[in-house]
């Protein structure tokens, strides 16, 4: 394969690009932007190298310890669970959380070989163990999957003694009504508060 | 700025990637795909060092001359002139032509700080004057830019007495009347053979 036709074939190995977008982006980096070229290599080399996986909420982090975890004024309380290190990071941009994380890094899904063992659920119980915190806080996401890692890590917690609790579910911020769909609405209702 | 940062920058380089598709490219990158972010570097640094541009015909090429310019065997009485690699492949795939090519990299858009000299206009006359060339085919695009291009080059060639002829204009393969823009109709009703 010539070096135009690897670079198009690696470009499509990034989510949402198919064989037009990688050409385009392939056409444009070597017509009108070789130094982004380098650039673009560059740091994906330095992130793999230099970006690994916090040990205490296995968040990314280029420390053993990420900034969050790092952070001791933080709630000690509070231990919220997301799937992913953008959840993590969404949950942060709101700056209406205080408490520490833990990453799970996927979701349940037996289907596609994910269990409790890759999610981490052992770690995570330990974690929740340790003295101080009072508050789990499931924010998986409110997909079948999502709801099914909520379910068994609640199951797991409460077998433990441990509190958790679950985003709330209600309309957006911003939506109207008769646009929002029932299943949506009919939990704003029973959450009603 | 953090190894993750650099990334998701250098990833809102690429054409149609903002913020959030940068991000999700990385974090998917990170997380479940590693392997490929080597392979991407590496045909990144791959496809910048060793492609260059065909000397003849201006096109990406890891040799001095491109495939299409060293193949003897094409129709040497034609010349069809385009904007970009991009454009050339699209032709080539049709499998319709069989003579040779001429890239411009670029339109003339004098907004821009485009002139005839960026877009090679020089090298393009001396090729067109070659023995042997019969046609020159503006195969620019039909938008003001690409349509401006081809005026200034046909007037050229025309001074130097090449014959140069232009893509026809018409309705779409596959596609409608009644959604057919009625510029397009209305060439295509001028145009009719």
């Amino acid at each position: 394969m010539n070096a135009l036709d690897s670079l198009i074939e690696a470009l499509k190995r990034l989510p949402g690009v198919g064989q037009k977008s990688a050409q385009r982006m392939a056409y444009h980096l070597l017509q009108h932007d070789r130094p982004a070229v380098h650039r673009l290599a560059d740091a994906l080399t330095a992130a793999v190298e230099r970006i690994h996986h916090c040990e205490r909420c296995h968040t990314f982090s280029e420390t053993s310890l990420c900034s969050v975890c790092a952070d001791a004024t933080r709630d000690a309380r509070l231990l919220c669970v997301v799937e992913t290190p953008a959840d993590q990071a969404a949950l942060e941009r709101t700056g209406s959380y205080r408490g520490y994380y833990f990453v799970l890094l996927g979701r349940l899904s037996p289907l596609d070989g994910v269990s409790t063992r890759q999610i981490g659920a052992a770690e995570l119980l330990q974690r929740a163990a340790e003295s101080g915190v009072e508050e789990v806080i499931l924010a998986t996401s409110f997909t079948a999957e999502g709801e099914a890692t909520a379910h068994v890590l609640a199951e797991a917690l409460r077998a433990r003694g441990v509190r958790s609790t679950r985003l709330a579910r209600g309309v957006p911020v911003g939506s109207e009504l008769e646009f929002v769909d029932l299943g949506t609405i009919a939990h704003a209702l029973s959450d009603r508060r």
